[in-house]
Formats: structure tokens, C-alpha cells, sequence
């Protein structure tokens, strides 16, 4: 038998237990032999739950627990968090976590930690949830040079996003209906500012160099200036407006970004609606593949969790493969990236629009709004771009949005 | 340095020796040693091809070499696959392989072998092409109760099926223009039958339900009798035709077919177009998540065979987790299974059919089609539903489809 412990007895916590618990059978047909909880760390007193004689409030008592070689940390943030997995990692017990703040801020040095006591720093649902993204990356897509990587990664933004697209709503009013029903925290600015989503693709851009993407380094942008507006464009264009998060290989250098996009209906993110999140991925050889599913929520989470602690069951005494190096990743520039860019302006001003801008320009006018007119840009680069934009700042009816080709 | 040999040097077998050598840095990472294919056994010679002096025609010599540790099964086949791949496995060679036919047939039996001589029998190319679904099953999903799949796993026939839909063109000018361009064989019964869709069900309830699911005894439904007014109907229910292989526990049996169904636009699956496929997965905690990615093709296959290769070779001398038995899964019968269908019939006996069909039926009248008349039937068991399409045979005007709420 193999017991584990969990840390932190809130949402995904107590998925985990419930998971670990209720799938009894086929985990240990899974495993080859019983897994169990044998504590579960809070503060607080569970009084009335079915696993409140599991719950302790001392870490060491873990600690000193030879017979627990498996650790869930699903407490969050970096404080308690970060120094309860280090001397977890150091007594060579495994560690499985949701934290994506921890991961995209100690992955490697976890990672190393873990390494060096023989044992597996995990952390499957610290992106996308429920999709089994980190081990389709570490484990199945073993024999492709991942060239790109992009994410529809966090379910808040994507629910409000689809809503308006749906409802024709402002995203004020649809936000506060997220936050009504516990879609969206009361406070949503790691969520529609895009930090949540730059987090995961730091973690995803990092697996796929190899080396450390530094989530601080990204440029990131929320959806809050997105309007019910921008979706009639969107609409009039045949797209559907997204946040995404993206990483590509440019030469040795990697781009790495978090914004809201116009994608095309021919994009198989086009369809993603909702709380679920995909990630699509492109492999030199194997073309594009789609990962697609709950991105958040306690059962697809702990399910995640416990399919590492599953992996970690089946691997005792082993370090399961992850190439994550500490040494930083050169980011490239945006300025020099190239792409089409979709913007708003007054009536009145098409001549010295069209002058600016020159070959290439769509220009939409929607039938309900004279008095503004939309444009796509052609390709063009980043830096380029905002030169011009800066041009027209005093004709401005909206705020421009990229567009993923 | 891990030595391997691929077995057929057809479009797969090319395709594996391209990914190998060609992602030689990437492969070694991944694996932590070199990788190389040593002998390409074929009958023929391939003068001039780049790998000229790895072919060889004797698998003897394969046999004799103990440096070579794993095979590339791309011969396809159940007759010298079916022999070359026991020998390999019965001497300790990991086999890998792309043979839906020889996996549908012997899967338990060399799953066996393999693990009495400490080897591994991988097939991730069987199923989905380059889409990890096999790995996903055996190793990601694993603290969940698989409780149901459902896949299109057909290229050719989505191509076809995406093509009538966009077009409105009949299913024989699809086909004939595919065969043209080399997306269908000349010989298309294997597709267009569903007999490739079966075998590929077949595996997938397998892993589903750990025992074997006798393709054979799988119910099994083409799409030739898909027309291009069928399409005319899915559009006016807001629906699409697609080719299905399903996959459900029902109490402790499976319920396992394949058949064209309408399904609705909310499902992933309506967006799956052109030689995509798909696999939707549905676990008891982890909810629906979906895999997508090329099918078919000569690299995603090939690619999909190399991860198979890297797995082995990071794993030498081990056998890798596959659960399926030889012992045969109970298969639920199609007649008490519910659900709405589809039929059409000629003008003027409204009556007779809202009588026989009785609650729940929706009529859908096209303009450009007055002569006949569309139904969707409450749900029912399909054999409720056979019984009373029996006794319309007289005034049918097309082919009944069921629905795939």
C-alpha cells in the first residue's frame, strides 16, 4: 500500500481525497497495489466530513512519516507552499501540485530538488486542468521538435468572452454575472488582466524549450477593453475574439504572449467556448494536434493531481522525466513580429487612414455603427504598427486587437 | 546507442526512419542515449534512397543481431507481421507498430508475450494516427473511470463527409474526386464501410474496459448511403453527418458501434472536418476532454511510431502498463440502447406517421424538397424503432440516420 498526503483541504484538495478515494479500484489497478490519504493538512477542523480523522495541523507529522511517499500540494501561493514542497522534495517524497504560481516561479529548482532525491516534482493540473497537456508534452509527443505552442488556458475569460460573443453584452455586465454565479473571484484581476493565463504559458513555453521562460518577461494582456462592439467586427469578419496565449520558436530565440486575438473560424480554437480551455500544438512532424477539456473546477483538477500521484505510484524510487533547465530562454522581441491588426476609427477620416496604412487595408463597415469604421491591416510588424497607431490615437473609436493568422 | 529496425519500407516505415534521423537531437534528449534504425527490412531494393544500405531482406538477420532492441511493425498485414512480430517479442525486442488489423486481431496475445519476455508491444499509430489517444488511456487519464469514448477515426471518410457537407455534392462525386487525389484507395471498402473505424473502436474499448472487444461482433454501418439531401436536413436541424465510432459502459457491459450520426453543433466533435480525427473522452471525474489531430499521413503516423520507439527506449527491459485481457468483454445488445432518429419520407402520408411515431416526433419540411418530408423521432430503443421503420418501408424516401445526442 502507498499512502500519500494532501495539503490544503479546499476546492482541489478535497477533490483529490474524493478522486483517490471513490476511483479506489481502478487506481489501484492502475497503480498495481492500494493508494490511500493518510492525512490531509489545513488549519482547520473538518468537523462532520467524511475524512475529518485524516485531517492534522502539523506538517512535520508528514515529515516524519516514512510511510507517506506521496505529497499533493494543493494549498497555493508561494510561501507555505514553496517550503513545505522543498523539504518534502529533500526527504524524498513526491510531490503533485495545482500551484501554477509556484511552478512558473521554482519549476527547476523543484525539479532539481526532486531529481537529486529521487523522486518527481509534478504538476499536471497547474495548466489546462483536467487535459493531460504536461504529459502529452513530456511523455507522448517524444519524437517532434515542438514549434509552437497556443493556449486558450484560463476558463474565466474564455466564459466572459464567449458570453458577450453569444449575448451581444458588455464585458462589465457580463463579469459581474461570472461573479454572481462563482465563475469569476470578486476580485478578477489575475483572471481578466490575463496573469493566470501568462503563468501557465510560462510553464508550457519552458517545457517546450527546455529552458526557463520567465513569466515576468511575457507581455500580457487582458480582455477589459474588449467591447460588444469589437464582437460585431469579429462577426462581420467571420472570427471569434479570444484570449491566447502563445509560444513559437523564432530561430533559437522564443516568443512567448498573452492577448486577446481575432482567430478565424478555421481555427480549431474557434470553437472552444466557454469554461473550457485547449491547447494546440504543433510539432515539426506530427502537424497540429488539439488538447481540449474542463480547464478548471474541483473534479477535473484533483483528477490531474491524482493521475501524477498515479505516475509517481507507478515510478517509486524514480525521477520522471521533465526537461526544464534553469538557464533562461532568450525571448524574442515583439516589436519585429509580424501579423495583421484589426482597429477602430471615427467617420470622417478614410483618406488619411488609407494614406497611413497603404496596401493591404480591409476596411468594414458595420451597417448599426456609421459612425466608426473598422480596418484590417496587412502584415505588418509590431513596432511598425504602433508607429502608425500612434498616428491616428486622436480618431480612436476602440482599442486595436491582434490577429492570429 | 539504442539500436532499432523497421519492418516494411512503405509510406509509414519511410516516415518512421525520416522522424528518427531527422529529430536525431531531439529523439537522444528524450531518450538520454542515441537512437538509430540499423536495417529497413523489405523485399525490395531502393536504389538511390538515402537509407539504401540499412535495407535488408532477411528478418533472420534482424533475429540474430542482439544489438537491435526494438522493431518498427509497418508492414501491415495479419500473415508475416503477425509471425515476425512474435518472434521479435519472444526474444525480448520491443515491437512498435501501426497494424490495426494485427493490434484489433492479437492484441492480448502479444501484449502477453511481450510482458512474459520483459519487453514492451506499443501501438500508438493504430489508432488516431498522430493523435496520442493510446497514451493518453494507458498512462494520463488514470485516476479516472473511463466511461464512454467516442471518436471519428477515419480520415477518408470525414474528408469525404466534410467535403458533401461544404459542397452539397453526392457521396459517388466525393469519393470518385478523393480517389483522384489519392485520399481514398482505389479499393474504398475498408473506409467507406467503416471496417477501418471498427477495428480502430475495437482497440479503444479494449483499453476502455481492460478485455477484449471482438471487432467482429462489433455493429458496424457505412457511409454510402449518405446524400447530399441528408446534408440539406442537417443543416435545417443545425446538425452535421459524421462517421462514429462509439464507445459506452452500459451497467457492467460495453455498448461498442459505428455508424454516420447527426450530431449537434455543441458537441466538439461537429467542428472535426476534412482528414482531422477526434476522440472525445469521458471520465467519471474528469468529465469530457477531447484529443484532435491528423489521423492519417505519412509523419503524424511515423510520429506517433517514434514516441512508441522513445518509450521503449527509455524504458529498456521493461514492459509498459497496457490493460487488456484476453478475456472477452460482454457487448450489450443494440436493440434496448435509446435514442432520436432521423428518417425521411415521400409526401402525403403526414397521418400515417404522426400515428405510428406518436409523441415527441418534429417534422422538417425542406422548401427545395416538397416531394418528401423529414422526421426526428422522440427518443426511443432501436428496436422500438426498428419495428415501426419496418412498416414505412413502402413511402421511404431516403436512409434513416441516428441521432447522437
Amino acid at each position: 500500500m502507498i499512502q500519500a498526503a494532501v495539503l490544503g483541504y479546499g476546492t482541489v484538495g478535497s477533490g483529490v481525497v474524493e478522486v483517490i478515494e471513490e476511483n479506489r479500484s481502478v487506481i489501484k489497478r492502475n497503480v498495481g497495489e492500494e493508494l490511500h490519504v493518510k492525512y490531509i493538512l489545513d488549519l482547520r477542523d473538518f468537523p462532520g466530513d467524511p475524512y475529518e480523522k485524516k485531517v492534522i495541523h502539523d506538517f512535520t507529522q508528514i515529515m516524519e512519516d516514512d510511510e507517506v511517499k506521496i505529497v499533493c500540494e494543493t494549498m497555493g501561493g508561494v510561501g507555505a507552499a514553496y517550503a513545505f514542497t522543498k523539504q518534502a522534495l529533500a526527504a524524498g517524497k513526491s510531490v503533485c501540485t495545482s500551484n501554477k504560481e509556484l511552478v512558473a516561479a521554482h519549476g527547476p529548482e523543484l525539479l532539481a530538488l526532486a531529481a537529486a532525491h529521487k523522486c518527481s516534482y509534478l504538476f499536471e493540473a497547474s495548466v489546462g486542468g483536467g487535459i493531460p497537456i504536461i504529459r502529452t508534452l513530456n511523455n507522448a509527443l517524444t519524437a517532434d521538435r515542438i514549434e509552437a505552442i497556443t493556449g486558450i488556458l484560463n476558463g474565466t475569460t474564455n466564459y466572459i468572452l464567449s458570453k458577450m460573443e453569444k449575448e451581444g453584452a458588455s464585458f462589465e455586465a457580463v463579469l459581474k454575472e461570472a461573479q454572481e454565479k462563482g465563475y469569476a473571484e470578486r476580485n478578477p484581476e489575475a483572471d481578466v488582466e490575463g496573469y493566470d493565463t501568462c503563468r501557465k504559458i510560462a510553464i508550457l513555453s519552458s517545457l517546450m524549450t527546455g529552458k526557463s521562460v520567465n513569466y515576468e518577461k511575457i507581455y500580457t494582456e487582458g480582455i477589459t477593453k474588449i467591447t460588444a462592439r469589437d464582437f460585431a467586427y469579429a462577426r462581420a469578419l467571420g472570427m471569434s475574439i479570444k484570449l491566447l496565449a502563445l509560444s513559437r520558436r523564432v530561430g533559437e530565440e522564443t516568443l512567448a504572449m498573452t492577448a486577446p486575438f481575432l482567430i478565424s473560424s478555421d481555427s480549431p480554437l474557434y470553437t472552444v467556448n466557454g469554461v473550457f480551455n485547449a491547447v494546440l500544438v504543433k510539432g515539426n512532424m506530427l502537424g497540429e494536434s488539439m488538447y481540449y477539456g474542463r480547464g478548471a473546477g474541483k473534479l477535473p483538477t484533483a483528477s490531474a493531481v491524482a493521475a501524477d500521484v498515479v505516475d509517481c505510484a507507478r515510478h517509486m524510487g524514480e525521477t520522471l522525466t521533465c526537461f526544464w533547465d534553469a538557464g533562461e530562454a532568450a525571448l524574442v522581441s515583439m516589436d519585429n513580429v509580424a501579423r495583421r491588426f484589426f482597429f477602430r476609427v471615427k467617420a470622417g477620416c478614410k483618406e488619411r487612414i488609407e494614406k497611413l496604412f497603404g496596401e493591404g487595408l480591409q476596411e468594414i463597415q458595420l451597417p448599426e455603427a456609421s459612425e466608426e469604421t473598422g480596418y484590417v491591416t496587412g502584415v505588418m510588424k509590431e513596432k511598425e504598427f504602433a508607429a502608425l497607431y500612434e498616428q491616428i490615437a486622436d480618431v480612436l473609436a476602440g482599442s486595436r486587437i491582434r490577429i492570429e493568422a
